[in-house]
């Protein structure tokens, strides 16, 4: 056990942790907003520092910019070991806007330490938890001189913005980055303090619908009475998605989808929840499917919502006319093994089919992205363990196990493109205000981290190894 | 009835026409956009020019013009006859905007004869309708020196913004305008050629409905499944407002309904109309209440449209969120004799009774007019023979009699506050785009309707007599 305390004590050393924490801050004031093209330079300031950072510091034996007709992405390989099992790292090195900075209490750009919780946009979501990794390798390095398996490192600089270059990066670069298993760090906790492996993803899907009722919108003195009125059709439509106890009526919806096992209830009954504080976090009153509870309704069932609705007069005032036209968007959130291609196809039709013949109907298809499970026997179950005994090694207590209820488009794309599996290790808060102002991470995160972050690795590079 | 040849003889005349024409092209060129502020002095200059016109042309013995807080508002007043009846003339000088002028193949503002059809922004909404009046007053003053009764004249500055100042003009000036019967020329025919008598008007009623189920937009993969959505809601709520045959469900809604008498199913069947036509005008399949044609539907029913709805992401692309908040407004058109404050309460309590918990609903009261109803018996029965006899000398037919679907705030405000009873007598045609570009006015409809005027007002001079 001593390479492991040679670890540990290099990781929780002062001098190290101060470099660990400066490095960081180094990155978090890059204004790296993949959102506006006025930040490009930053975007490719801070791709190159990272690539930089690879070579000096983490023995990196190549180390790359990749240019997309986006921004860019930074691959890197350590030292090629023939025989090793390979792990990815995935990253993103793009943030969310900060420009609400009225409502932030400190500087977005400016890191700002106070009481062991780091402030600044970028802390959590995904600077801060990427660059555990990191300084986990760092530390494997700078103990070692080598790695104990092929490391690759890939940061991406458009996950904020839908990763539209993503996929033909992966495909590009199919061959160098086939590995045996990618670890990503961008989730939340439900627990603070205590890491979460994600073994499930929700996919997603978009579209629009647009019903047309009459060449214009009519006066609705002259004509109120003889025709339908598009938002009242878009209405019913709407309104007959879901029957009384919230189940979507659209057939086929549910095809594919896997009932929850006892091992999983069992799991979600673990993990602490309050009702009525969440209730009254959201300001909302907790409704749903029936027959499920609200965590098995937001991680184990796929959900069907109205993301937006317009049609006819919205501005001061009123105005008496008959809407000729209505528009709304909708997105669905699918569960393994619902198929993104088929439940489109399922909505499409019943769309068509109820549509009466006094609205002409538009269905404008969107994105999909599939949902992601990494089932819990064969390499997930070695992944699983791994994990869970390196972030005891790290934070001295069990990760929580359990599905999410987002969606994470690499994870799906690692999947397709590469056919290699994902342990997601979620090392955000649940308060750490991702996407919103006043974003934050919890240092002690950051170093338990990097603790279990290079034990992992060791860990893999045995486990994975008659693969 | 060498008077009325006299008469006749004078409207007919070519120079005299030539008079009536030109004059109405001078008003028809003042750009009296009541609505954008930047027209206010060309607001002005057309009141002192019709209150001169009326000095100047028309022997009026009192000319002003009455300041409100918008657009002014002019008066004209006969000399006395102090035991002649008394008929109080109201047109609009105010027109539509007209900024869409790449949509109008004349200049808007520039009145232009072709064929026998004048075109220009007024030509029939109202200027054109209402000189046809002024006309016959230049006729018979011509003709006679004096009037056979007492005639005010009544212009006002607002119609097309609401008429917000009418009613405390005609509260302030209650005295003077005290008449027997108030004439108005505002409305379209729904025959070429042939003028309209309406002896009703729906009445219209306007709220907004807000809905609000959480603090803030949620993401709809982390919460996605946990609560209700503000568009579903007002989808529900929408979609529950009307039954499977179109008919209102809101209870009290029907309360007042006249039913359709007998006399007015068989002058409705004499109604020249063609669905087929009606529904490619409109471009939309004809479609509404069980049990009633479609010009009973949009006459003699009432209805209840959503006018605007709103919530949620609108813009481009998709945003996958669960909406916290969603806005309808809506209007229903009421007619004879429902009362549009019960109307108000009974939909206020719908929504209440009907908005499940999980959402906060804000009813929020706008605009109402009253329905109005000339009964065809008494009065109102002497004032339709003496226009239809009025009418057969000026255009050798006979009007249409039928109720019409828009509401005119100021007939029931000439109810309310006088207490007088209005003819409506339209002389405008079915396809003269009012509000529209291309506005116009057929010149036969305005030289036969001044020797209708003129006949009507010497007829009323005998038949009101001994009122």
């Amino acid at each position: 056990m001593s390479e492991l305390n040679a670890v540990q004590a290099y990781a929780k050393n002062e001098t190290n942790c101060r470099f660990f924490f400066d490095k960081l801050c180094e990155i978090l004031r890059c204004q790296t907003v993949s959102a506006d093209s006025r930040h490009a330079g930053d975007m490719e300031k801070c791709a190159d520092w990272l690539a930089r950072f690879g070579r000096e510091h983490l023995g990196m034996a190549e180390t790359k910019v990749v240019p997309t007709e986006g921004h860019p992405c930074v691959i890197m390989h350590s030292p090629e070991l023939p025989d090793a099992p390979r792990v990815l790292i995935y990253g993103h090195y793009d943030v969310q806007p900060a420009e609400d900075t009225e409502l932030w209490h400190t500087e977005p750009f400016e890191p700002c330490l106070k009481d062991g919780v780091l402030y600044g946009r970028g802390t959590s979501d995904d600077k801060g938890q990427f660059f555990v990794w990191l300084s986990a390798l760092k530390t494997l390095w700078a103990v070692n001189g080598s790695y104990p398996l092929n490391i690759t490192v890939m940061l991406e600089g458009e996950e904020e913005v839908g990763s539209a270059h993503f996929a033909s990066v992966l495909e590009a670069h199919s061959q160098e980055l086939k590995s045996d298993v990618v670890i990503i760090s961008d989730t939340n906790s439900v627990v603070k303090g205590v890491p979460i492996l994600h073994y499930s993803l929700r996919g997603v899907m978009c579209f629009e619908v647009r019903l047309r009722t009459a060449d214009c919108d009519l006066h609705s003195g002259i004509h109120g009475g003889v025709c339908s009125n598009a938002p009242r059709e878009m209405a019913k439509l709407i309104a007959k998605l879901h029957d009384e106890n919230s189940h979507v009526t659209v057939p086929g919806f549910y095809d594919g989808v896997l009932e929850i096992e006892p091992w999983e209830k069992e799991r979600l009954e673990k993990v602490p929840f309050d009702g009525e504080e969440y209730s009254a976090q959201l300001g909302a009153e907790l409704y749903g499917e029936a027959g499920y509870t609200t965590n098995e309704r937001r991680w184990f069932r796929p959900t069907l919502d109205c993301n937006g609705i317009c049609g006819g007069y919205t501005g001061e005032g009123s105005k008496t006319i008959i809407p000729a036209f209505c528009s709304a968007k909708f997105s669905a959130r699918l569960v393994a093994h619902q198929q993104p291609q088929h439940i489109m196809d399922c909505l499409e039709k019943w769309f068509k089919d109820n549509t009466p013949s006094r609205a002409k109907m538009e269905f404008v298809r969107g994105d999909m992205t599939s949902p992601y499970l990494l089932e819990q026997s064969g390499v997930g179950a070695k992944l699983f363990a791994a994990a869970q005994e390196a972030v005891r090694r790290g934070f001295g207590t069990e990760a929580i196990v359990c599905r999410n209820g987002g969606a994470i488009g690499v994870v799906a794309e690692f999947d397709r493109v590469l056919g290699v599996p994902t342990l997601l290790l979620g090392l955000g808060s649940p308060d750490d205000h991702t996407h919103a102002p006043n974003e934050k991470f919890e240092m002690s995160n950051f170093y338990s981290g990097i603790v279990a972050g290079a034990e992992l690795l060791s860990i893999l590079s045995q486990e994975l190894k008659n693969r």
